[in-house]
């Protein structure tokens, strides 16, 4: 049994990115960018409308404010600060899930703020401060082992571990960083015989060659490049040839 | 009786503009701005905490997307894309007024698009339109003969007729154009006695020496000029002197 | 004789719109965005260096400030403002010109202030009094009869008009509003007739069905759609085909 | 002998902060903010304006893209993409100083960015291509031992140190970082005092009681607290007192 994840409405005023409209027939839970990094207002009306009528959940994908950078550069934003901010985005978006009949369920940070949530213990402190603002219990997707995941177990909020079946894991268990070559597992069958790994065994072949348990309830699909909502619907289709059943975290 | 309201929080990052402290010992509803033409989400955070503490209550100030222009420039905002920016930004401010223990309980718009609602049918819809989409039923603060005020009545809304002692009226009862001499009003004295004239007779004195009736349930205080929270303050103990009870609208 | 033009670089950050590269490769005047409703800085240096390289033009496409509408929202901007802003945009893209070895050579209006500056003449002149600030004599493309030109010629500055092949024309000449069913034309051929029509016999069929003459030094192709660059190649094939030479308008 | 200079220009939109005025009666070089952490493109204007109109000498206030963080959130920008930002900033700028019949002179990275290229490498060479990306060989403003100015020595740029009259100095001649205590210096007279130390000694008491030598070319005063133009007067007032002529650097 496992959750699929995936970054949603990451477009912006002219621009599109994620092909929404196919991975809301992929995954069970959907990050809604919230409009510090993507998503204006009128897309994130859009993808709640389209996930709360297919029966997907929705999560706050919080973010530094960054559209320039697309919230891939790292901020050293003050702790309060930087709390106030998610709480601003998870305000937002929660009025479109309630306008939709459903609400927003998880919070999830994007991109930097994610990575740098992984070791930094105040900014993580930071997200955790600014879901409670927000009202409350939400649950936290993360990195396993994370900063984030700690700070949100300590607040009493549930910790979501994920897992990326397109990523390089070095033999502890952590993310192979993006800079290194094959960072990134481009090939369609590896992808899928990853997920399947994580899903059925919780452990996944490391770089070493060697296998690591990691332990995961959602996994993460991309949505952001050429063909990606088709290796989304393969990972889904080969996990429920396999028995997994594939169903929301909470 | 009569409600007092101000402007508030609309500052952003590094730079501030209203008193709010001092406007907070003084008004009965704060239109706090949202983060599109002023207030980031700490500003937002502070002065709700601050009326929530003092009693206070909490209104969205919403406005154009417009930080350079501080939303005094009027844009062609298609409504449906207008009413998604006005509930984002009802949205994000509820967060922080829940936060503090109390709510969001009416709408204003801001700048251009207050004035621009006053006779565009169209953008005065979508504004009521974004207010039911963030919840539905807040009341909206407005000019009296508005096409704003107008369109929250028709859907059911509440529609909050406001005076300005600061702004000369004409014989018609509608504004002065700030851009004739002598449209704002910066004579203390005659704006303590045009704040009587709404909150006892109903009426105020046109630009023509006559006396034009003008009916207001909140009367509307600046707070971004020097001298606006000594004044906001003069308007006050004269309307309590005059026996009139300074209460929220609703 | 007739010189191509094409709006270029409208990417921003993560997000990519025009194909660049295919359209450099057909027009001889490319109008680069510039930050203010597309075009970070980086897209404006790869797209001015791409230009040079390949002897393309390179013109500042100045917009209002507005990523979220993309520069397609009309605004009510003073024009001591607008002046300015077109003037910061002019300068920006300057660096990236004279960078590549070349410069910025002439001004073209972007979306709504394009087509604003068609009727509204206080805008009009600040964006000539833009140009001006920004060093003076640049030339000015834009829609023929547009108070725009009329602005660019009284302050002495080129006016350069141009055309568009796939939008249906009045018989007076002027554009079909975008809101008209046929406004835009979509079929290949017709653009491609049309195109011929514009270069060689300075008419083109208007939407009665009669011949309306339009004076043109430039075509104005659009880069932003799909299957907009073959387009493109192809009405410059079938412009040389009829020995249109395609030249510079300068 | 020393130059004064002073961040200018750090108003945006409906906010000021700086006192321009006052300081450009007495700074002779002013550091202009380019609109990315403040200063829109008619601050900028009349900044410039004013400056040329005084014999002050302009220089670019570069910085993050940041305006909710006033540029003083470090941010992991990529060395390409910073050195386009930078390049950008300081072409937009030269348009108003040019306008106003003179030019951008040097360059001072603000906030955030300063204090990230004392020490990053990476970051202080980005600045340095920038800057030549713009045109070339103007000098870079900064402190004394950084990378940055180590960066623009390398590329041939002149590197020039600045002193912080305001500022506490750690016995090696860094600065206590602003987290410390007693990092400000808030006393009048001691700014003064230390102001002369600088110009006339090459030295200044440090925090241990000691006394460092710090090399500084321009003495850099603020502008953006209560009292601060105030208090640039009477340190200009007694370098002049003391006969330290007060010329730019360059």
């Amino acid at each position: 049994m496992i959750d699929l994840n995936a970054d949603l409405g990451e477009g912006f005023g002219r621009w599109t990115l994620t092909d929404d409209d196919a991975l809301l027939s992929v995954v069970t839970s959907a990050n809604v960018a919230c409009g510090f990094h993507a998503g204006d207002p009128s897309v994130m009306r859009r993808v709640c409308d389209l996930a709360a009528e297919r029966g997907v959940r929705i999560g706050a994908q919080v973010s530094y404010r960054d559209l320039a950078g697309f919230g891939r550069r790292a901020m050293d934003v003050p702790a309060g600060e930087l709390a106030d901010e998610v709480a601003y985005q998870i305000g937002a978006l929660q009025v479109f899930a309630r306008a939709a009949g459903t609400d927003v369920v998880y919070v999830k940070p994007h991109g930097a703020l994610y990575n740098r949530t992984v070791r930094d213990a105040e900014q993580a402190h930071a997200v955790v401060a600014g879901v409670r603002l927000a009202g409350g219990t939400l649950p936290v997707l993360g990195l396993p082992g994370s900063r984030l995941l700690a700070a949100a177990g300590e607040a009493g909020l549930t910790a979501v571990p994920e897992a990326f079946a397109d990523r390089a894991y070095t033999p502890e268990g952590t993310l192979v960083p993006r800079r290194e070559p094959d960072a990134v597992i481009t090939d369609e069958e590896a992808v899928v015989r990853r997920a399947l790994a994580f899903a059925v065994d919780g452990a996944v072949e490391a770089v070493d060659g060697g296998t690591v348990a990691v332990t995961a309830r959602s996994l993460c699909l991309h949505g952001d490049t050429p063909g990606a909502a088709r290796t989304a619907v393969r990972v889904r289709t080969a996990l429920e040839a396999a028995g997994v059943e594939i169903r929301p975290f909470a």
